[in-house]
């Protein structure tokens, strides 16, 4: 079967809006493993749209339409739909009786304008949008199917989900199902996980593989089909523990999984309090760790130590050390960690200390320069990292890496660097 | 004359990626009111790229491409408008020496795949590409333009911008220039904004204006055309100052402004400094600050006082006062914002403490109750907010209504709340 997606919407052709919508459906296709063939975004325009319906007639079984179903004079998609397919457009009574009681709930009378949305083309099976106003609908017709969802991506995705996956599962119940599967790594770059995983990749044959790589991390995903949900997530599972063993400690997390979550479920599950000293991450070390819930169950709190006066007055690093060394070395990062653990009362002090730009370079110590330190109640572990990108990116990768030293820390390894 | 973009890459049409790039160029030729009819996906298919390329140059006068430029058997572009234009592909040899230097740069041997990159459809116009290895062309023959530029982003951006948009603008010197100008509101609703200026948008014939909501803003577009760059740049100006004077100080910035630059501007040129105490941000609004380059002109740096121990530790709050009204309370928030002031050696002191859920709620302080506070030497307001969203929108409001609170304290108005 071939599939097609038509975003409706002049916005989206004026640039004010990306499409969204378009990627969200193709990628329930490929979890059905429909292939779908194009995707396509056209104006609220009635010529250009009937021409391209046309069109998706001729070359796609299953066409799925998103937006134009509002109730103002632009909103033409099911107008045109049925001028395509040649049918009336019909009321459904249903859809005017959910707008009465929608509008009563909300103690305003139905506008002309939403009686618009009650017409759908004749033949359809109409979906009630109880997140919205619009209804959508799927509808067979000599042996195509056109569906229309709204544009609105809540709406869409909630409508999508609830009735047309379940529609398509029925009607094509896919002789194998297809899944994927993200493996997350930090501290390594993509062509060293290239390097590592090449052998093990061109040995497979049952299973296809990407690496993509994102600004705070490399994911690689695996992708295979089985007959059966669970032999799918069996096989998917395998290879997973496959690359692990290659990867070792950089996989870090698997699909939805992120950093900060791995970190706070080792810290809950050793009963151990961590706090943070942030100089040019400005704080967003602490706002990552605390986006957990319940974050307050190992997290203490810490000390935005953006001025050497911070630094003295609260960590109590030394003015000698800030003299001689600098703000950012390794020997203030150190005392960075070990003050906030003791000011903050925590199992375990971390700290950050770098130049993250565009200003603030010096002849040795150059843009992406960063110090960071973990100490806990015997030891100070250190580390030094160039790294690279603007100054968002910097602080970025340094409030990432400074979790990942924790990590790595926490699951009893050292981390030398 | 009528504009088509197609995208090619069939991790695009598997939902591997969201197609950005369509929403750049489209962008760019509203900025140069070229009508952009289409948008389209394809993946990497012969058959399927060769079908959508001849319907577009039946409906289109300009098409440009994005992706399948790369030096894989995959990388089908030049290929297939070679085909549908009848043209050969050629090598070109300027492409070729750029490979050269490239490899010899990067102290690599040019790969025979790479060498496929410098053969082009004959005729084509060809852009060297400094930002990566594949070259991109404009192509004129029979009246329309055939355009290829590469997937990634960012060298698609900067090619276009560099090549296209230059080559677009003599080639069509637009009788009308159409800018966009964006005004940024924080502290009112959509439909408040909208009930502000219902009025005056309906009395407006020569603009046309969009209302957004996003989580953190609401943004107002005013779009208007005029013969020169000049008179649309005044008659948008004229709007913006009417719609200001409307909005008032809701209006925070324009365009690319963020507030973080808008308070850290007004800092600067007060040469005033600030510090923050933070609980259920976490060092979000420290971070934020701290996003703008050069902000240790005015940001000392302050306390995450996630716990009960830190702020009476280092902010210094009494701990009868946590005990009596509780860690989120308007007393303890005005003692957070005075004790980061007095610790961080600062003129301003602000603080956040809330309920960002989902747990932590009781029966008198639900999920989204955050108080906030802004300390100076001779007073300190305090505001009440009841915030809704989930965790982390409760969080990033908060971190905002507290910059707006900083930005309405520099501008010398009251707000009281």
């Amino acid at each position: 079967m071939k599939a097609e997606i038509i975003s409706i919407g002049s916005e989206i052709l004026r640039g004010q809006i990306i499409d969204t919508n378009a990627n969200f459906i193709a990628q329930k296709l490929a979890e059905l493993s429909i292939d779908l063939n194009y995707i396509s975004a056209v104006g609220d325009n009635q010529k250009m749209l009937l021409s391209l319906l046309k069109k998706a007639l001729c070359r796609s079984d299953l066409i799925i339409t998103t937006g134009g179903l509002g109730p103002t004079e632009d909103d033409i998609t099911y107008l045109i739909i049925a001028k395509v397919l040649n049918l009336k457009l019909i009321k459904y009574p249903e859809a005017e009786e959910f707008l009465k009681i929608f509008f009563k709930k909300i103690n305003r009378p139905i506008s002309p304008s939403n009686l618009k949305q009650t017409y759908l083309p004749e033949g359809a099976k109409i979906i009630i949008n109880q997140y919205g106003t619009a209804p959508a609908m799927i509808l067979e017709k000599d042996n195509k199917i056109i569906c229309a969802f709204p544009g609105v991506p809540y709406e869409m995705k909630r409508l999508i989900e609830e009735n047309l996956i379940p529609y398509l599962k029925e009607k094509f119940p896919p002789s194998m199902i297809k899944r994927s599967k993200i493996l997350k790594i930090t501290g390594l770059g993509e062509s060293s996980v290239n390097d590592l995983i090449r052998e093990y990749i061109n040995g497979q044959t049952n299973f296809s593989f990407g690496i993509y790589a994102n600004p705070e991390d490399i994911q690689v995903q695996v992708t295979t089909q089985a007959p059966t949900e669970k032999e799918t997530d069996k096989l998917l599972q395998f290879s997973a523990n496959q690359l692990t063993k290659i990867l070792g400690n950089y996989v870090y997390g698997k699909d939805e999984e992120t950093i900060e979550e791995v970190v706070g479920n080792l810290l809950k599950s050793k009963k151990l309090k961590i706090s943070v000293a942030e100089s040019c991450t400005g704080g967003m070390l602490g706002e990552m760790i605390t986006r957990v819930p319940g974050s307050s169950e190992f997290f203490q709190g810490g000390v935005i130590s953006y001025n050497a006066q911070v630094k003295e007055g609260l960590l109590k690093v030394p003015p000698e050390a800030i003299i001689k060394y600098g703000e950012v070395s390794r020997q203030v990062a150190k005392l960075m960690a070990e003050g906030v653990r003791r000011c903050c009362h925590s199992d375990i002090g971390i700290s950050i200390t770098g130049i993250a730009g565009p200003g603030g370079a010096t002849d040795n110590k150059k843009v992406g320069l960063v110090y960071m330190a973990l100490a806990d109640s015997k030891k100070t572990i250190t580390q030094k990292h160039q790294l690279f990108g603007n100054r968002q990116l910097i602080r970025l990768r340094s409030a990432r890496r400074a979790l990942n030293m924790l990590r790595i820390y926490l699951m009893g390894n050292n981390y030398k660097n």
